[in-house]
């Protein structure tokens, strides 16, 4: 350690004079419209412990997503030990819209990150894996469920399963990049199938959820089997939406950054990134569809080919990617650490939440392993396939909180039990993958990218 | 250009695919608690104009701190020719809200870039400039709010002065390093000269307000001269936060980053500076300051020593200012543009208005000049010193819409047509002062740096 600098008088004088006249110019700045303070005080802490919590995990070769989530758990559950300093934090609209800018943030960046072609390449073996990764965990999590939650309604144990389905894209390839096997045989397939088994993950929710909300809807028969109708108007909706994002949605991408490009001045790259990011997910909105729905869809027509002249530009030729970074290094962490603060720590109390959240999670584990039987050719290395796709995250918790919003037969199809229980799933799932990978990869020389 | 690329089947069903299953997912995502669709759509129309207006002004080789006001001004306005459709825009707290945060970033970033090493090297002549171009500007300005604004009282008229006290450091710095003479002793003179009278301006203002406040305080005799007591606690409060933000803030970010760089993990760096930024902003602000001046007392204590262990971390070197680029390119364009709308372009038609922000601007102009004088030592060119003092900017601004929160004798300090011409004011000693160095530099060879 290098002692500290000795601070010159001059220089006191300086920052004397600056945070006086500063603190001077505040005592007299009036009272803006919004009370900024509260938002301050818990942007603050919630960056730091959500800092805190992911290096607690990292430490231990673990996802930071989960420090996150437990720096929310902690600050939204310290009522039960009487501290209640940071309750009004559960409480503010800013903090709450900025964690929503920040999961637009996130998807918009898995959007951008979608290598289509590379997916493809591995064709036959990830859409297989995918397929039987998808059904397995699904159907176990449905036996799980019905045995648990004897009370709950068919279509609720299948938005259980449901929530079983998807493998997080962004902490498969985290791992995957962190052990340098990203490019081997087995990395693709496990990248490619994690992108098609999120995509039928959230085609099955949407089904599952479509008929939750038409059983659930004034009028209809509760719980009626197969409304076919309403699965129409959903799929319908989104073939709307489908037209609208791939085709005006390339169209507008590329006008849009050619437009851009013929803008003098810095920072268009990513302002004009950002604003078609906005618009897409304002558009996606008006249709009655999740803001998220269009930033991921933003992020998937926006092609790195409609901004090399603006990259071009750049003295450093930084990617989106790159100037997206900070942007998530910022809300993503708020997203997570808030969705935290929603665990309520008290329902593990209850009887039977331990044992159901234990026997969700194997289901988890053990119906995912279906998918190595997927992996095709030879030399591949199937038990890693089917390890790799075990993490479950953002995902499966952005389905759990969607669940919170739905009502079956007067009850919420994701209690606080289920909601809890689904948080385990994804802390455990994810917390074992790496250690597994490890053990099973290490040793091996990291495989060279294969010719497709 | 290249024809755009053939879409493979495969990679319209797999786009397809994600899409539909997003889409589906949104048609089922329930409502989150805040309706985030004005939001998308201000924070989209906002980038677009703000970028499309910059590059207006830059495509003329002026700063796009003008297009974005400008921008502002013509949304804020559009209903005076009965367009009407962006009036909601006015009242969302989570756009205002986001501003406030890019103005923290903006004096967060001056904050970091303040080099007062630099500022005392050039030591008695950036003094001398500083003060002889605070005084001048401010007896002129005082003057012509005098001459124009009879029924006002005398600390209106020096609240008026105050606002043309300060030059803009960012424009300032920015027309020198396009012209590529930052580091001639002209422009460190400039430099130099400019972060000590923003000092001085808004010591000046904090008085000025001071008094204004206590004359404006119940019980209090209408404009009285000199209330010492009230001046004594002003200066009181902003000593007490000095001594805290230099003494606690100096030690605290040096344990901050201490600790951070003992985590692992990556975004330690930008995600503890953004919360040691928005921490000490929520001290001043409890201590009864702006939070503004917190971060700008955050900017100045944290030192690049402080975090070069965790700089060493990544592989990019990335410093503090390369990292919140992206983060204030996103959201300071979003506060000038809400300044922008705040403009009401009808006072331009009551009578006295054009004349006094002309008046206005040629006494900013004009006084700003007697700074030359300051310039010493041989070989300096005092006229080019003069000229780059010109800009009054960001501050200006800041200053201008403090002073319509303010009252004296039941009116605001600033009222609409004071506020009008003060942007009137910057407008043009903004757009005057590129045009006149680059005419005043140009054919000369870029000086070197001389040895301080």
């Amino acid at each position: 350690m290098r002692p500290p600098a000795r601070i010159r008088p001059t220089l006191i004088l300086v920052v004397a004079g600056s945070l006086l006249a500063h603190a001077a110019l505040g005592a007299a700045g009036g009272h803006p419209a919004i009370d900024m303070l509260p938002v301050l005080e818990a942007l603050a802490l919630i960056l730091v412990l959500a800092r805190l919590g992911g290096a607690l995990f990292e430490r231990f070769g673990q996802p930071a997503v989960l420090g996150e989530l437990l720096a929310g758990i902690v600050i939204g559950n310290l009522g039960l030990v009487g501290f209640h300093a940071f309750d009004a934090l559960r409480s503010l609209p800013v903090v709450e819209a900025f964690a929503q800018i920040g999961v637009l943030f996130l998807l918009f960046q898995v959007g951008l990150a979608s290598d289509v072609a590379k997916m493809a390449a591995v064709g036959a073996s990830a859409t297989l894996v995918a397929v039987l990764g998808v059904i397995a965990p699904m159907l176990l999590g449905l036996g799980v469920s019905e045995w648990f939650l004897r009370g709950h309604q068919v279509l609720a144990h299948w938005f259980v399963g449901a929530t079983l389905a998807a493998t997080s894209v962004g902490i498969t390839a985290r791992v995957l990049t962190d052990l340098g096997r990203s490019a081997s045989v087995e990395g693709r397939i496990i990248l490619g199938a994690a992108v098609i088994d999120d995509v039928l993950g959230l085609l099955v929710l949407a089904v599952v959820t479509g008929l939750i909300q038409a059983a659930g809807a004034p009028g209809a028969g509760s719980g009626q089997a197969f409304d076919a109708p309403g699965v129409a108007v959903i799929v319908g909706k989104a073939l709307g939406f489908l037209v609208l994002a791939v085709v005006v949605g390339r169209w507008l991408s590329r006008v849009t950054f050619k437009l851009a490009a013929r803008l003098p001045g810095e920072g268009m790259l990513l302002s004009f990134a950002l604003a078609f990011c906005f618009f897409i997910s304002f558009v996606a909105g008006k249709a009655g569809l999740a803001p998220i729905v269009g930033s991921f869809a933003a992020g998937l027509v926006l092609e790195d080919v409609h901004y090399e002249d603006l990259r071009a530009r750049d003295p450093q030729r930084r990617d989106l990617e790159h100037l997206l970074a900070p942007l998530a290094g910022f809300l993503v962490p708020v997203f997570f650490v808030l969705m935290g603060m929603g665990v309520d720590v008290s329902v593990f109390a209850q009887p039977g939440v331990l044992g159901f959240a234990a026997a969700l999670t194997v289901a988890a584990v053990v119906g995912k392993q279906a998918c190595a039987l997927g992996a095709l050719g030879p030399g591949v290395d199937r038990f890693a396939v089917g390890l790799g796709m075990i993490p479950r995250g953002e995902v499966g918790l952005i389905f759990a909180s969607i669940g919170r919003t739905l009502h079956l037969g007067g009850e919420r199809v994701v209690d606080d039990t289920v909601y809890s229980a689904v948080v385990v799933m994804v802390a455990v799932t994810t917390l074992v993958t790496p250690p597994l990978l490890v053990w099973r990869l290490r040793g091996q020389r990291p495989g060279r990218p294969r010719a497709v």
